[in-house]
C-alpha cells in the first residue's frame, strides 16, 4: 500500500479510470503512483545530465579500451550517487582491437582523397599500403554470386543504399553488407572491401560497425565509405574507365581482454528476488561520443530508477538496471550475462532495452502471453496521453534483451522514432547536440510507467515461448 | 537586330510589358530574347553536368596544390567544349603550403579525441606535439585585451558563436577570430589557437579557412574545432578544473608558385572592347570537393556564357567569364587580374560573380550611377518572377568582384539564399550531394537575363566611386 506516497503526493494524482478494479490486474492505486512518476519524470532534466556527464567526462568507449574502463568506473559512481541500493560489476571477456589510421584515395583516372572508416576488428593493409581496382556490386549477394576471377586481386564496393524510416527497418537489409561483406569478398580472392556506409545521411562521415570476422581464414581491410564518397567512385565508375584505388590502413587485433557488465539496483521490498531488467548498453563505437548510442539509453533507465528510488517505499519487486558491455561488437555482455545467470531467469519477469537513439517513443510494443495483454492495455492508458500508440506482441526488447527473450522471458519494447538515427548511428557525428531533451523526458515518462507497473503489480508476466533449446 | 533569333525561337517569345520604349534603356527586342534565354536556363540541366564534372573529376583544387593544377586544365577542356570564342589563363604567384595530419586531444581531466582541422597556413607545432592548459575568450577582442601573462604558455580557445541567417550576415562577425585571432594569439604569449569553427552546423566537421599571416613574427598554430568539440571544450571547462590539450600538428610553408586564373570569352559583335566580367573561383578549399564553394558559381557563369554563344548572333560587347585562382587564401587572383588589367577597367562595363553556393536568388542588388538604375528596374521585369526581388545599390557583386568596384567598375548581386551555406563552408562535406539541381537552374536564369542584357544594352553603366586612390 502506498499511503504514504499518497499523502506526499497528494493532490497531484489524478484519478484513473480503470473500469472496475477486481477485474484487472493493475490497481487504480498503482496506476496513480506510476501517473505521479509519469508527470514527475516530464518535469525532470536528470536523464539529459546523465547522458551531459557520460559524454563529456567519458566520451568515447569502445569496449576493451582504456574509455571503456572509464565508462564503467562512472557508470558505478553515478549509480550510487543517484540512491541505488546496489551497485556492482560483472566481468565479461572480450575481444580487443587498435584503431589505427585510414587512408584512402583514388590514384587513378581522378586523383581524390576518399573519406573512411574501418569496420570493426578489420585487419590493416600491408605497410605502405596496397593499391587496386575497384569492382561495383548493388549488395553483398551479388558479390557472393560473383565469379571469383572477376573479383580476385581488386578491391570488392558493396554500394548498397539504406532506406529512411521511422522505424529502422532500412537497417535490416543495409546492413548485410557490412556483416558479411569482408567474409564474401576474403572468399572472392579481393584484396579488401570498401562498403557504402550503412546510413541515411548524406554528410562525409565513413559510418563503422562489426563484422562477422569469425573463422574467416584470409580477412581483407574492410572499409566502410561515407555516403558522398560512394556517389564520387559510383560516378567515376560510370565514365567507363578502371578507378584505382589505394588504402592503407593501421588496424591490430588483439587477445581478449576484461571488460564488464555494470548492475544497479532498487531492491524489491516484497519479492526481492524477482526481477525485472531495464538495460541500455555503456560501450559506444569510437569515433563519437556515444550519446545517441547509446548514452542516451543510459541515461533513461538510470533515470527511471532514479525516480522510482525516490518514492517512500520500495517496488514490491527489484528493479535491476544492467548496463551491458561491449554490445556493439556482438551482444557480447547479454550472452556472457544470460549465460551467468541461467539459474535466476526464471525469476527475470520481464527485459527492456533502450537503444535506438533519443527520439520520442510512438508505439508500446509487447511479448507477453496472451493471457497478460490486459496488462499493456491499462498501461496504455498512462502511455496514450505521451502520444504512444499500442503495437505488436513480437517486440525483442532491443538487441541486448533479445538474448534473454530468446530463453522466454517476456520482454517490452518502448519503440522510439529512429527517423534521424542512422544519420549519426556509429560515427564521428554521434555528439550530444543529437540528443533533445524534450525527447528524452518523454522516454523516462513511458519507462517509469512500464517499470514501475511492472516492479509493483501483484501478478507476473509468465513465460513466453523460447527459440533457444 | 536579333532578326535571325527572332524567327528562330518564334512563338517562344511572350511580350514583355516595357511602356514607351523609347524612353527605357533596354529594347523591348532585347527584354524579349532575354526571357527565351532565361527560360531555356530553366529547362537546362548543362550547369549541374559542369558542377558534377568538376567535383568528379578534380575534386580539391586548394591554389597552388596539383588538384589546383589538374583544375586549371579541366576548365580550358570544358570551355572550349561548351563553344567559348577565345581560352586561356593568366598567370598568378600564390603562396603554397602542404596540410599534414592534426590531431588533438584532450589529456585531462577528461582524455578524449577532438575534431580539429588546421587554419590555413598554420604552422606546425613541434615534432611531437605539444601540450597545454586551455583558456576561453568569447571573441578575438577578448583575447586582444587580455593580459598577457593569463594567455601565456597556454592555448586560446576562441569560443564564438555564429547565427545563422539567410543573408550569411553572421559570416562578419564571426570570421574575425579567424582573421585575426592567430595574431592575437601569438602576440599574448599562446602557444597555440583553437577557434570555434565558423559555420552554423553542429556537425562533427571542422571548418578551415584563411587567417592573417602576414608579419607575424611568432606564429602558433590555429586550428578550427568543429562544433562540438567546442562545445565539449565548454563543457569541461564549466566543471571548473584545468582542461589540458594535446595538439599535434603537421604543416609547411612553402615558397610561392604560379597558378592561374581562367578566362573565356564569348567575344562582342559590335564593340568587342568592351566587357561584361561573370566571375566565379576556381581554387576551393583541400577537405571538400568544393561543390558549393565554388563550383556551383562555375557552373553557373559557365552556362550562363554557353546560353548566350547558343544565339545566333553573338552580344553587342564581349562576355568575360574569369575563373579566378587563389580566391580562398585571400582574393589573390583577382588581386593580380586587376594590377595586370588597369588599362582596360574603363572598358569592364560591369562584374558580377557568383560565389555563395547553390541557393535561389532571392534578391538582385547593384551598385550603378543612379542614373542607370532603370536598367536594374527593367531587369527586374524579367527577375521577378523567378521569385527575386529588388535589394539595394551597395552590392560589391561578389568576394572578387570587391576588387573591381573599389577602382569604379559597376557590379550585380545576385543573392542567394544562403541560409545554409555555412553549414558546409570550409568543410569535407562541402560535396556534390549539397547541390540542387533545380535552384541551379533558377541561377542561371537569373544570370542569363543580367549577363545577356548587359552586353546587348545600347548604352553603358557608367562608373561608380572608387575606394582606391
Amino acid at each position: 500500500m502506498f499511503k504514504p506516497l499518497l499523502s506526499l503526493t497528494g493532490g497531484l494524482i489524478a484519478t484513473v479510470a480503470v473500469g472496475i478494479a477486481q477485474a484487472k490486474p493493475l490497481s487504480q492505486e498503482d496506476l496513480s503512483v506510476a501517473e505521479v512518476l509519469r508527470d514527475r519524470a516530464l518535469s525532470s532534466s536528470n536523464a539529459y545530465s546523465i547522458v551531459e556527464s557520460l559524454t563529456v567526462e567519458v566520451g568515447p568507449r569502445r569496449a576493451g579500451t582504456e574509455g571503456d574502463q572509464r565508462a564503467v568506473a562512472w557508470a558505478q559512481e553515478k549509480m550510487k550517487a543517484l540512491g541505488f541500493d546496489r551497485v556492482y560489476t560483472e566481468q565479461i571477456n572480450v575481444p580487443r582491437w587498435t584503431r589505427g589510421h585510414a587512408h584512402a584515395q583514388v590514384t587513378s583516372p581522378f586523383p581524390q582523397p576518399l573519406v573512411v572508416s574501418s569496420l570493426g576488428y578489420s585487419v590493416a593493409t600491408p605497410a605502405g599500403g596496397l593499391t587496386a581496382e575497384i569492382i561495383e556490386f548493388p549488395d553483398v549477394e551479388a558479390l557472393q554470386q560473383a565469379p571469383a576471377k572477376q573479383v580476385e586481386g581488386k578491391i570488392a564496393f558493396i554500394n548498397k543504399r539504406m532506406e529512411k524510416a521511422r522505424t529502422g527497418e532500412g537497417y535490416g537489409p543495409a546492413v548485410q553488407g557490412r556483416s558479411k561483406g569482408m567474409r564474401a569478398a576474403s572468399e572472392k580472392g579481393a584484396v579488401a572491401l570498401l562498403l557504402r556506409s550503412v546510413g541515411t545521411d548524406s554528410d562525409r562521415f565513413a559510418h563503422t560497425g562489426m563484422m562477422s570476422i569469425n573463422a574467416i581464414e584470409n580477412p581483407v581491410p574492410a572499409l566502410a565509405l561515407s555516403a558522398p564518397d560512394a556517389n564520387l567512385l559510383e560516378a567515376m565508375l560510370k565514365r567507363g574507365k578502371p578507378v584505382q584505388v589505394k588504402l592503407d590502413i593501421d588496424n591490430q587485433r588483439h587477445t581478449d581482454g576484461p571488460s564488464f557488465n555494470v548492475i544497479g539496483e532498487i531492491t524489491g521490498r516484497e519479492k526481492p528476488e524477482e526481477v525485472m531488467i531495464i538495460g541500455a548498453h555503456l560501450d559506444s563505437w569510437d569515433e563519437g561520443t556515444g550519446a545517441l548510442d547509446d548514452g542516451a539509453g543510459v541515461a533513461i533507465v538510470m533515470e527511471t530508477a532514479r525516480l522510482i528510488a525516490e518514492l517512500p517505499e520500495r517496488p514490491r519487486r527489484t528493479l535491476r538496471v544492467v548496463l551491458f558491455g561491449a554490445e556493439e561488437i556482438g551482444l557480447v555482455g547479454a550472452k556472457q550475462y544470460v549465460d551467468a545467470h541461467l539459474h535466476e531467469l526464471d525469476n527475470i519477469v520481464a527485459v527492456s532495452e533502450s537503444d535506438f537513439g533519443a527520439g520520442k517513443v510512438w508505439r508500446f510494443d509487447t511479448r507477453l502471453p496472451e493471457s497478460k495483454f490486459d496488462i499493456a492495455d491499462q498501461m496504455m492508458q498512462l502511455l496514450a496521453p505521451l502520444g504512444i500508440e499500442r503495437g505488436n506482441n513480437t517486440s525483442y526488447g532491443g538487441p541486448d534483451s533479445s538474448v534473454f527473450v530468446a530463453r522466454g522471458v517476456p520482454a517490452f519494447g518502448l519503440y522510439q522514432d529512429g527517423t534521424d538515427y542512422f544519420d549519426y548511428h556509429h560515427t564521428p557525428n554521434d555528439t550530444l547536440d543529437k540528443v533533445d531533451p524534450e525527447n528524452l523526458r518523454q522516454n523516462v515518462a513511458a519507462w517509469v510507467v512500464m517499470s514501475f507497473l511492472t516492479t509493483e503489480m501483484e501478478g507476473n508476466l509468465g513465460r513466453v515461448p523460447t527459440s533457444v533449446k
